[in-house]
C-alpha cells in the first residue's frame, strides 16, 4: 500500500508518522534528539523514519518533513534557523534521506495546522487559524483554503502580535507580545518568580490563590483581545487551540468564550468557532505527510 | 478600445474610472453622495458610470465595484453593512447597471490594495498589505500572491488589532485598537478633547507643543507596534501606508521606521518596505477596474 511517510523535527524528539493518502496510521516513531543545540538530532530522524520502515518492509511513497524555523521559498530546505538543531539550516532534505521524489519541507506550526485540516479539528476547513500555547505561542494560518505562507514563510507567527506597544520586546522584538502574556516563558515575569509553568498556576487558582487567579485570568483576556485581533485580519471559521496550555479544558475555554463574547466581531451574528486542537504532538508529522501527498500536483 | 469601468461607492462620492486592461486611464468622474446615510447616493452611482460612459462614447467591456461591507462569498454583492449607505447590503450590481457579464464587488479597502498592486506603490507584488489612516484604521492584505477574502470576507480589517486588551472597545468590539491609537476618530479622546483632526494635532507639535508631540509620537509607537504584528501575522515585502494621516509624510515615517527598527523582526537582516501608498482615492476604482478585468477568469 502506498504511503506517506511525515517527519517532524523538534527539539526533543523526531516523530516519524507513516500514513496513507486517506489518513490510516500504518506505523510511528519517536526518537529522543538528546537536545536542541546538538548536531545529534540528525541520528534521530534518520532512526524515526528508519524504524517506521522497518516495521512497515516497505518505503514511503511520499516523504514531507516539519521542522522549526522559515522555509526556503522552494519549499525544499529551511532557510532560516539561527541558534538551534545546528545543520538543519539549509538542508537538502531529498538528498539527506537520498529520496528520489522532491521533499517538502514545512514550518512545524503551518504543518501542525494542515494536519487538524486534515485530520483533526477543522477537518475540510477553508478558513482556520491554529495557536499553540505552551512555553512560546506558535501559530499558522489556513485563508481562502490556502496555507499562509508569505514574503520570507513566517506568514502565521501568531503569538508576535503586540499587546502593548510599551512592553518588552519578546525574542522577535515585538513588544508586549502575545506570547509574553500568555506562553509558559513568561510566567515566572507575570508572577514575580511565584510560578514557573502554567500546570502550577492552575493548580493555585483551584486552591483559590488570587494572585494566580488574577495571572491567569489577565492572560486569558490578552489571549481573548489577540484572538478577536486574528479573526478581523484572519476571517476564520474556526480557532484551534493546542499545546501544554489548552490541556486546562473549561478552566481556559469557559473566560475565553466569556471574552470573546464581548471582544469578537459578530456580523450578522455569526460567531467563530473556538475548539481545542485534537491531535496533540502528532498533528505536525501528519500535517507533513499530507503535505507530501499533494506536493508535486500542488506546490503552495 | 475595451475598458473597465471601476465604481467606487463611499459615503460621500461615487467614484467612476474608465481604464484600459493595461491601466490607461481614458476618463474619470466622482459625484457627491449628498450624505452615507440617505439613499441618494444610487443616484451619484447611476451619474458617475454615466458621465463616463457619456464622454466615452461607447460601454464598458467589463465593470467592477468596490464598497463599503463584507461582500457575499459568490462576490456579486454586499452582504453586510449595517446603518450606511441604505440600499447597497444585497444590491445585485449586475442588476442595478443592466449589465450583460457577472460585476464582482469587493471591498473597498480591498479594492484599493488590489489597485496599488496593479498601479501604484506595489506593482506586481506577491506579498502587500495596505492601511489606510484616516477617520478610521482601513486595510487588507495580499498573501502569497492572492487577496485575503476569508470566511465572511473581513480578512484585512488591519484597523482593528488590539493593542490594549483593557481599553475601550471599537465599533466592532477589539479592545484598545489600532484605530483607536492613531484614527482620527478617537483623537479627541486621546488628547482630552484639544484636538479634533490630525492636522491641527500636526501644526501644534510644529509650534513645539509638548503635549501634541507626546501624542503624535505614541500614536506612531502604537502604529509600529501594530505593524511589527502584522508582519509576523501576514509576512509582506511591502507595508503601503494611505488616508490623510500619510499626508503628514516624514513626520509620519521617519519615527515609524525609526520605531520598527527596534520592533520589526528581521530574519537574517530582511526588512520590510515601508511605503507611502499612491493612489490616494483613486486606487478603490482602480482595484475595481482590475477585479473586474480578472473575474471571469480566476474569480478570487
Amino acid at each position: 500500500v502506498n504511503f506517506a511517510l511525515g517527519v517532524d523535527v523538534g527539539g526533543t524528539n523526531v516523530k516519524a508518522i507513516a500514513v496513507t493518502a486517506k489518513g490510516r496510521v500504518l506505523a510511528e516513531a519517536s526518537v529522543p534528539t538528546g537536545g536542541a543545540h546538538l548536531p545529534r538530532w540528525k541520528n534521530a530522524a534518520r532512526s524515526a523514519a528508519a524504524a517506521v520502515q522497518r516495521e512497515l518492509h516497505s518505503a514511503p511513497t511520499w516523504i514531507g518533513v516539519a521542522a522549526p524555523g522559515l522555509p526556503a521559498p522552494d519549499q525544499r530546505r529551511i532557510a532560516h534557523l539561527p541558534d538551534r538543531l545546528p545543520g538543519l539550516e539549509g538542508l537538502d532534505w531529498q538528498r539527506f534521506f537520498a529520496f528520489p521524489r522532491a521533499i517538502p519541507v514545512v514550518n512545524d506550526a503551518q504543518a501542525a495546522l494542515l494536519g487538524e485540516v486534515w485530520l483533526g479539528a477543522a477537518r475540510r476547513a477553508q478558513n482556520a487559524i491554529l495557536l499553540t500555547l505552551g512555553t512560546g505561542v506558535g501559530g499558522a494560518a489556513l485563508v481562502d483554503g490556502r496555507l499562509l505562507r508569505g514574503h520570507l514563510g513566517r506568514a502565521g507567527h501568531l503569538g508576535h502580535i503586540s499587546l502593548n506597544p510599551k512592553g518588552e520586546r519578546d525574542i522577535v522584538n515585538t513588544p508586549g507580545s502575545l506570547e509574553a502574556a500568555i506562553g509558559n516563558c513568561s510566567l515566572p515575569a507575570r508572577s514575580g518568580g511565584r510560578f514557573s509553568d502554567t500546570e502550577t498556576l492552575l493548580a493555585a487558582t483551584l486552591r483559590g490563590d488570587a494572585d494566580a487567579r488574577r495571572i491567569w485570568l489577565d492572560s486569558i483576556r490578552a489571549l481573548a483581545a489577540a484572538i478577536a485581533s486574528l479573526i478581523n485580519v484572519l476571517d476564520p471559521r474556526t480557532v484551534m487551540i493546542g499545546g501544554g496550555i489548552a490541556n486546562a479544558g473549561p478552566r481556559l475555554f469557559a473566560p475565553l468564550r466569556r471574552h470573546l463574547a464581548r471582544f469578537e466581531w459578530r456580523p450578522a451574528g455569526a460567531k467563530v468557532r473556538i475548539v481545542a486542537a485534537q491531535l496533540g504532538d502528532r498533528a505536525g508529522a501528519f500535517g507533513a505527510a499530507r503535505c507530501a501527498t499533494t506536493f508535486e500536483r500542488d506546490p503552495r
